[in-house]
């Protein structure tokens, strides 16, 4: 069982490693309650998993660290191994699905692991690391299953303690429950009185869907844009700790995530990747009972694609009117092109692109239609620029 | 002129108010030197801005500050004084052109301020906040050319000093040379060994050229993505400011600043507008002579509208490889689209849009043309694609 001395002592370890990363008043990102951002996406590696990867291996024996570790993850595990066993001095090799992008393989060599890459999924992955374990005797890192793990991510919850004393409720992120598992531990143990919730992704709610059903869930697929906590299902130590620590757990779309996301570039300057930025999702999006109150959103980490964020940014522009489509039928003679972009021009939108297509079954046999995606200001500038499209005589389909 | 006591004055009135912003190591931006990145994008209102007009505003008399200051912006300085007044509880008339974005315009009312949309641009919002502050005797707050004003900005060249005494060089951004004369002016009479670098983006230049002209040069046209420095002439004060203590002047193309911006993003999970990475951008793209020194980067603002960031991010992709345009000239007959995206799908790459298009003056009478956007892992994975479409027999015009 874990003990609040072991946080503590994780606490020392990572004194001279990780970051006291930074807690950022956030008020624009919600006019119901006080929203502070704990930035773990600045920590070294860009995620919290560095803390509880590098007490970890700082732990084991000396034959153990001889030997070396071995770890499985298609991410931010990845990389908090890896520089976690390069700072203490001993080698990591990590396992990754031959599919991980190449920005992560790349980031997880330049910590100084030994990468293997592996045909197929995670799981596949995964057994290939057992394998290896089992025939070279490498000490396995578990992703959040483990109390040194745990004891790692807790030293969060005292970094929340010691720069807001007064805070009212913590927001977390839950994957496998490694990370809530540490926090909830550290301030119920500290603090009971100050509230401790969990949000998933209801792509993948496996957490959730074992704390209600009072067992381990296991869910057979999980489908979500946070990347980073789509885990079929919990640990039994995790799952055990948020049971008793842990007083509420709620669940956020993709695109609740996607807005966040958004919501933190645009307001606060900082990078989240789809897992990071949860608990801000839940808070923006008034899933928990915290109105008036001091909230600590945990940021869990910054690592996203950035094709990924691209689409996140444009599927937000979209969605706040920022980008449109208009499709409009015409008579196919010339000036129709000239006529409509004169139109567009003078209203002030700003094309990005525009294709002219003259076959197509659904207009007159001598008509053509224009496609034309426009960067506009607001949701009214662009019903602007269709009444004015109308108004000079065009037919705007959509 | 300007002396120190005002500096210190100036972090004394900040403190309650201003940011000590972290200065985070970056040592993934430059294998040449020991980057730091001195994060002003994560200061309240997302620029320095903040600083100077807050401290000007707090020095002005009972008798002014009853009548309330008055300021001309497109951007972070608008927001800087309206918080600043409203901080101090006296109204601020923020005089803006007509087309600004809705953002900015937002984000300075929420700050309290009046706004006043003048029709024109930059230039006659300038001369309406003149006319306004001659009729209504309110306090002009001049963007970087006031005694004050560069003392708040100083401010953060003694926090650089504070948490790290032992830094060889800073580098700053230029535009219209407050920033710069107020860091330049606290490390240079503090610490005369450090180097003081100034940043300008190629397509406004005007600090440079009146340097190496020895005079205030003027230029007709400014044309960057860094917005917030696209300033036609310095100021008088800050002229000679940068001529007595600023060690040198580079510039950065457009490119290099989209190039610093995606590194911020991926690397360190910070999102910057072009003015606040031009001097990342001179550190990346070694303009400077800072081999094997420890310098910090001044990240002045974050403050880039989306759209913006989104285009910067797709031309990033591009430029690494990691998105491509392929041209295929097929002959028209049942099938073919079938086929290419076969061998695309083989080779792992993922469709983001396609057209086919039939009538095309340069192919043959019975060709068509497919355009198709792919995301790609890298340039070797893009030459990889095209050889496969090769050997499958289809002509790859790009």
């Amino acid at each position: 069982m874990l003990e609040i001395n072991e946080v503590f002592n994780a606490a020392r370890v990572l004194n001279d490693v990780a970051r006291h990363t930074a807690l950022i008043h956030a008020p624009k990102l919600s006019s119901d309650c006080d929203i502070w951002l704990k930035t773990e996406n600045l920590q070294l590696t860009g995620s919290f998993k560095l803390r509880g990867a590098y007490y970890k291996i700082s732990q084991l024996s000396d034959e153990e660290k001889s030997r070396g570790v071995i770890a499985c993850s298609a991410g931010n595990h990845a990389q908090g191994v890896a520089l976690g066993a390069t700072h203490n001095g001993i080698k990591s090799l990590i396992c990754l699905p031959a599919g991980a992008p190449i920005s992560k393989v790349e980031a997880t060599k330049g910590y100084g692991a030994e990468v293997c890459l592996v045909p197929g999924v995670y799981d596949d992955a995964y057994a290939k690391a057992i394998e290896l374990r089992d025939k070279h005797g490498y000490t396995f890192v578990h992703p959040f299953d483990d109390p040194k793990v745990i004891a790692g991510q807790g030293t969060i919850g005292l970094e929340i303690l010691e720069d807001m004393p007064d805070i009212d409720a913590v927001i977390v992120p839950i994957g496998g429950g490694g990370l809530i598992s540490g926090v909830a531990f550290t301030i119920k143990t500290l603090r009971p009185e100050i509230k401790v919730y969990g949000v998933q992704s209801s792509g993948a709610p496996s957490m959730a869907a074992s704390l209600s059903e009072g067992h381990i869930a296991h869910l057979d697929r999980v489908s979500t844009i946070a990347d980073g906590i789509a885990v079929k299902e919990p640990g039994v130590n995790t799952f055990e700790m948020c049971n008793k620590y842990v007083d509420e757990v709620v669940t956020v779309s993709d695109d609740e995530i996607a807005a966040a996301i958004l919501a933190l570039i645009e307001k606060h300057k900082l990078v989240a990747e789809g897992a990071g930025a949860v608990a801000v999702a839940a808070a923006m999006f008034n899933k928990l009972p915290i109105h008036g109150q001091k909230v600590a959103c945990l940021v869990s980490g910054g690592n996203i694609d950035v094709s990924t964020l691209s689409r996140v940014i444009t599927r937000g522009l979209a969605k706040s009117g920022r980008n449109y489509t208009f499709i409009i039928d015409l008579p196919d003679k010339p000036g129709q092109l000239s006529g409509v972009c004169n139109v567009v021009a003078q209203q002030g939108g700003n094309v990005i692109s525009v294709a002219h297509e003259r076959i197509n079954t659904s207009t007159e046999i001598n008509g053509c239609i224009i496609r034309m995606d426009l960067e506009t200001r607001n949701p009214e500038h662009i019903e602007q620029v269709r009444q004015a499209l109308r108004q000079a005589g065009y037919n705007v389909l959509n």
